[in-house]
C-alpha cells in the first residue's frame, strides 16, 4: 500500500476502504506516514468528503490508535453530552448534576477554551483546589460518588486526535463534517459512555453559522455513532447571543451554583404544564437548554419511555436540590471546597470593574455572541492559542436577557478586568455588537431542533 | 501575512494576491513554511485551480527564487521547446540541429526519464564523452560553435520547482494544470529563451490522456508566457504510438543520427508540395513531428513570415547536410567524438538480443506506448525514482511503423536487454500491447492541432 496512491483514490472522489484509513492513520501516529502527506489528504478530503462508511472507519481507526477508560465496572447508564462550542455555554456543570440525580452516570471527558468559545476545563479551573485531571481510578471513585465526573483528555486517549487536529488547524482542514465528526465521537466513544447528546450550535457565536450546517454534522454524528454501536441524538441550539448572564471562567460556575440553588433567587423561573416547557428571567436560555440536554440524555437510558416524564425527572431533581447536592458531591470528590465555594459568591471578581449603559431605549435585541467571545478571550478568560494562560476572574456580567426592554442610561453589563489594556482592547468590541431596537423582536427558542436517529 | 489563512483563502476558491503566492514560495524554499502547509495550498490548488493572474505569479515567483541564465550576449533569436514526455520522443536532438542551421539558437535545458517516459538528457549521455551538464560559459561556447546547446538543469536555475515537484509527486498534486504550467515555464523562462514551441502530447504514452485536457495545458502555457512576455505556441501531438522506430537511450540517439543523414536510407522520405507535408517510412511520424516543431520555432522569430517558409527553410537545412553539420559541431563542442559515433553504428546493442514475430496477419494498429514505456523503463532504458540508474544500449527496435501491413510470423520488433530477469518481465508487456488486426486503420496525423496565442 503506498500512501500516494490512497490519496489520489480519494482525491478522485472514491472511497476509501478501513483498511486505507486505518493505514493513514497507524501510519500518522507512529511517525511512518508524515505530516504533508496527510496534510494533503486531508484537504482532499475536505472536497471530496467521506462515506457514512468512511467516516465510521476513520472514527474507530482514532479511537484504535490509543487507550480507552475502562468504565465496564459502572451498572448505571452512561451518558455524556457534547457541545460544539459556545460564548456562556456552561451547561454541563448543570446539566450533570441534574443527569446524575436522576440515577444516570455521566463520565465527562471536557476541553479548553480555544479562540472565542469557553471551555468546560478552564471553568472547573476557576474552583480553588479542583482537580480536573484525574486518573481513571479517580474518575471512576469519583463517578461513583458523585454520579459524575469531570476530566480532561488524557494523552493516551485519541492520541490521533491531537496529531491530526493540530495539523488540520495549520492547513485550513478544519471545516470538514466527516473530519469534525471523528474528532468528536472518537474522543467520546474513548471515555466510555454508552449514549451521547449532541448540542450542535449555531449562529454568530458557533463553530457553524447556520442551521442546516448543523443539521448536516447532527446526522453525521448520530449516523456515526450507531455505527460505533451507541446511543445518540441531537440538539441544534441557537448560539447568536451568549448562554445565561455571565461570561467568564469563575463567573460562569458562580452562575451554575445560582441556578441549581433553586428557592427563588430570580435567576430563572420554570413554568412545565402539560408537556410544555417555559422558562424566564436572566439565566431563562441557559436553563432551557440546560433541562432539554439533560432531558434528552436520559431518553436515551432505557428507564426513561418518553421526553414528559423525563423532563419531569429532571425539574424535580433540580427543584428538589438533588441536582446541587450533586453538584457539591463532585466539587469535594475532586478536591474543591464546596463551602468555600458558597463564601465566594458574589466576592470574586477582577481587580478593573467597568460598566456599560444602553445609549437609547428600546429592545435588546442583539449581542453578538461571537464579539462577546472574541472580548472575553482579550479580558483573559479564553485563550488564543494552546498555550495561553486563562485569567479566572474575568469577563462579563449581562444585566439583561435578549428580548428585554432597557430605557436610555440603564446599567446593561459590568466588565471585570485584571489590567487596562485588556478592558481597553475588549471595550470597542463590545459596545459595537450589542444591539437595541424600538420594536420588540419575536422569542426564537434556544432549541431550535431535536434530530433523532433515522 | 499568516499562511493558513492564504490557504483557507484558496480553499474557498478566492484568488490570491502575487505577494501572497511569493511568501508561500519564498517561504517554503528559505524553509520558513512547513511542507504540511504547503501540501495543503498544492492539494486546495488542485481543486480550486487558479487564474491566469496566479499561475503567472506563481511562474515568476518560482522564477526569482533562483538565478536566470544570462544569454544577453546572443545577437539570434533565441528559442526552444519543450515536450510533456513521452515514448520514444527523441526529437530533441533533430530539431535543435535543424533550427541551428536556419540561423536561430536553441538553449536546450532537458530532463531524465521518468517512469514510462524517456529524458533527453539520458539519451545524450548515451553518446560516449558527452558532457550533458554545462556551466554557463560551456554552455554560452557551445551554443555559438553548434547553434544549439544542451544540458540539464543547474541546482540554482527555479530551485522552487524541484522542492515543488518533490512534494507533488508524494501529494498527489501533479495533475493540476496551473502546476504543470508554472513549473515547465519557469525553468524554460530561467534558460533565458525568447520563444518557446511546447510539444503537448496526448495519448496512452503521454501524461494527458486526451486532446482536450492537452489543449487546456496548452492554452495555459502559452497564456502564462505571454503574460511573461515570451513568444509561445503548442502542437497537440499523439503519443499514442512511439514515435519512431527506436526506444531506448544510444538506440534513439543512433536513430537521430540516422534521421540527420538525409541520402535515402529507407528510414523516411519526405515530399513537400504547395503547403502540404508528407512523411513516409519507418521514421515517419518521428520526422514528421520534428519538422513541425522545428518550423513552428522558426515562425516565432522575426524572421520568418510564415509556415511555408519556415517549412521549407527546415527541410532544406535537413535534406543539404547542414543540420547534421549541426549536431556533429554540438557534439565535438561538448566532449563527443562525432567520428566515433559514426563508426559505432548498428553495433551497439546490449548483450541479450530477443526477437517478436507476428501472431497473425493483419495490420499493425496499435502498440500501446505505454506499455512500450514501462517495458522500455524494466529493460533499464528509463528509471522508476529519480536516483535509479539507466543503461544505455537497452531498448526495443520496432520493424514496422503504425497501420502497416504485416505477415504472420514476420519479424516485428527487436528486444535488446543487459539480463534475462529484465527481459522475462518486459516482454509480456510488449506482446500484450501490440495490436493486428484485419481491417487497415486510417492513418492519423502526428500533429493534432497547432495552438496559437489568443
Amino acid at each position: 500500500m503506498r500512501t500516494v496512491d490512497i490519496i489520489t483514490k480519494k482525491r478522485n472522489g472514491e472511497e476509501l476502504s478501513s483498511t486505507e484509513i486505518s493505514y493513514l492513520v497507524n501510519g500518522y501516529v507512529a511517525g511512518q506516514i508524515p505530516d504533508y502527506q496527510i496534510s494533503a489528504w486531508l484537504m482532499a478530503s475536505y472536497f471530496t468528503g467521506m462515506t457514512a462508511a468512511e467516516t465510521s472507519a476513520l472514527t474507530w481507526a482514532m479511537i484504535e490508535s490509543g487507550e480507552q477508560f475502562d468504565l465496564s465496572s459502572v451498572s448505571a447508564y452512561l451518558v455524556d453530552k457534547h457541545s460544539t462550542g459556545g460564548v456562556g455555554d456552561k451547561t454541563s456543570l448543570i446539566v450533570a448534576p441534574i443527569v446524575a440525580a436522576c440515577g444516570l452516570m455521566v463520565p465527562m471527558m471536557s476541553g479548553r477554551s480555544l479562540g472565542h468559545t469557553g471551555g468546560t476545563l478552564d471553568k472547573l479551573d476557576a474552583i480553588l483546589g479542583y482537580k480536573s485531571q484525574l486518573t481513571q481510578a479517580e474518575f471512576l471513585t469519583t463517578l461513583s460518588q458523585a454520579g459524575f465526573a469531570m476530566t480532561g483528555q488524557t494523552k493516551e486517549i485519541v492520541p490521533a486526535d491531537r496529531l491530526l487536529y493540530a495539523l488540520r488547524d495549520v492547513t485550513a482542514t478544519i471545516e470538514s463534517i466527516p473530519l469534525i465528526t471523528a474528532s468528536i465521537l472518537s474522543k467520546k466513544y474513548a471515555e466510555g459512555a454508552k449514549g451521547f447528546v449532541f448540542d450542535v450550535k449555531f449562529g454568530s457565536g458557533a463553530f457553524m453559522k447556520d442551521q442546516s450546517s448543523a443539521l448536516t454534522l447532527a446526522k453525521s454524528l448520530i449516523q456515526t455513532a450507531r455505527h460505533l454501536g451507541r446511543d445518540s441524538l441531537a440538539l441544534l441550539t441557537d448560539m447568536s447571543f451568549p448562554l445565561g448572564y455571565c461570561v467568564g471562567n469563575y463567573l460562569e460556575v458562580e452562575e451554575c451554583l445560582r441556578c441549581l440553588q433553586y428557592h427563588g433567587d430570580g435567576l430563572y423561573k420554570i413554568e412545565w404544564y402539560q408537556g410544555h416547557l417555559k422558562v424566564e428571567g436572566i439565566s431563562a436560555t441557559l436553563m432551557e437548554l440546560s433541562l432539554e440536554l439533560a432531558s434528552s440524555m436520559l431518553l436515551l437510558s432505557p428507564k426513561y419511555q418518553n421526553r414528559g416524564l423525563a423532563m419531569q425527572a429532571c425539574i424535580d431533581a433540580l427543584t428538589s436540590g438533588r441536582a446541587l447536592q450533586s453538584f457539591a458531591s463532585n466539587i469535594e470528590a475532586q478536591g474543591g471546597n464546596f463551602d468555600l465555594l458558597l463564601a465566594q459568591k458574589y466576592t470574586r471578581r477582577a481587580r478593573i470593574k467597568h460598566e456599560l449603559y444602553a445609549d437609547q431605549d428600546g429592545y435588546l435585541t442583539d449581542w453578538n455572541a461571537l464579539a462577546v467571545g472574541n472580548a472575553a478571550t482579550i479580558l483573559g478568560a479564553g485563550r488564543s492559542k494552546l498555550d495561553d494562560q486563562v485569567l479566572a476572574d474575568v469577563g462579563i456580567v449581562f444585566h439583561f436577557a435578549r428580548t428585554a426592554k432597557v430605557l436610555k442610561d440603564q446599567l446593561i453589563a459590568e466588565v471585570y478586568a485584571e489590567d487596562s489594556d485588556s478592558l481597553a482592547k475588549a471595550l470597542p468590541l463590545l459596545t459595537s455588537s450589542v444591539r437595541i431596537e424600538h420594536h420588540k423582536p419575536n422569542q426564537r427558542p434556544v432549541v431550535a431542533q431535536v434530530v433523532y436517529p433515522e
